[in-house]
């Protein structure tokens, strides 16, 4: 059955691969899932069609036959649970897996978005310069507990996981700011997660879109 | 195999039931399985024999037997795939109730957590009074998006699952603001939710610690 996912027609990120389709795919290279790309323009994403398939009118989302999926999450855990590479076989390793995949989005992410909040969305707001610090230190306070955990393992939990995969793919958004480099074994282990082939791959794809020459009527082909 | 969850000593809601065990109590309830709780206070969560269970120092913690889980929803999945009534046994219909878990950790908890942030953890701050406008109307965006895909239907798709048990903690914290009450059918989903005797019991048993009487020392018995 064809996989079809959605991603940015051009990614406000110009193809550093934090858009959140990067994780997607991702998991689908490491499965060995081969998928198609649907282009979305940041018009189109708030538009029926697309909130018919993303109640809040993101990407990515995922389609293959009649079921439609959004939330990277769920599209990750859907691939890991249907093939083997991304989740441990032993129950209760699987089940610690898991837990990190939720704690990369729920507890890792939001802080890190904060980020753009302060900088972009209220960048122009008279409190901008002032709260930045504030944010920042919210940011270094999960970053240090999740270096203190991590230690000088490899991955968080034994071998690679889809906790692994969210976990990077989130922590790659706090790059930019300079802070995940503050933690040296959290940076080590960003790279070692980008320094596999599926990652790779992955990244490829995304900025091979973000990359294309725009055309005389403005979008990229 | 005896579940252990921990709980605030003293919640800071004083036992309005927002405090993250309530879901897990919730689930625990509604797939009929008995648990004891470890109270921990403020000092404790972030001493290390609770950071070896949780990395971010926060509450609830799962254990059963060798297993130790941290996170809501990852914990609330690990009881709905091993109890019946909270995940669809359709395979499309299970991806899509883990879909509404992640997108109510994900995509509608953070903006609902940032009315604390700009309230209390950033309520003496010169900005935050004109800053607190900005946060609920992320929070109303949300809300209207999810009012939309809700429309007149009991539950988010198909029976109640544990997607709606999510869904419904998550929202339950935008209430005390009054933006729940501005989306109708969310907040008589969120009422439905409430109505389930499974979380009148979670409910009942986390107002029972909270409204304990002090004791001499300080902490309640």
């Amino acid at each position: 059955m064809t996989i079809t996912i959605t991603a940015f027609e051009r990614s406000p990120d110009g193809g550093k691969g934090l858009a959140r389709d990067t994780r997607v795919r991702w998991a689908l290279e490491e499965v060995g899932q081969s998928y198609e790309v649907r282009l979305v323009s940041f018009q189109a994403m708030k538009e029926p069609a697309h909130m018919a398939l993303h109640p809040f009118g993101q990407i990515p989302t995922y389609e293959e036959g009649h079921l439609a999926l959004f939330e990277t999450g769920s599209i990750v855990f859907h691939l890991a649970e249907r093939h083997a590479g991304l989740l441990p076989v032993d129950a209760d390793a699987r089940a610690r897996a898991i837990t990190w995949m939720f704690a990369a989005v729920n507890t890792v992410e939001p802080p890190i978005l904060d980020l753009v909040t302060v900088k972009i969305l209220e960048g122009d707001k008279p409190w901008s310069k002032e709260r930045l610090p504030l944010v920042q230190d919210r940011v270094r306070g999960r970053l240090k507990q999740l270096s203190v955990r991590l230690g000088s393992a490899e991955w968080l939990d034994g071998e690679f996981s889809a906790g692994d995969l969210m976990m990077v793919s989130v922590l790659l958004r706090s790059r930019p700011s300079g802070l995940l480099d503050e933690y040296s074994n959290l940076a080590a282990y960003v790279a070692r997660g980008e320094a596999r082939p599926a990652y790779q791959r992955a990244f490829a794809a995304q900025l091979a879109i973000n990359t294309r020459t725009p055309q005389p009527d403005g979008h990229p082909r």
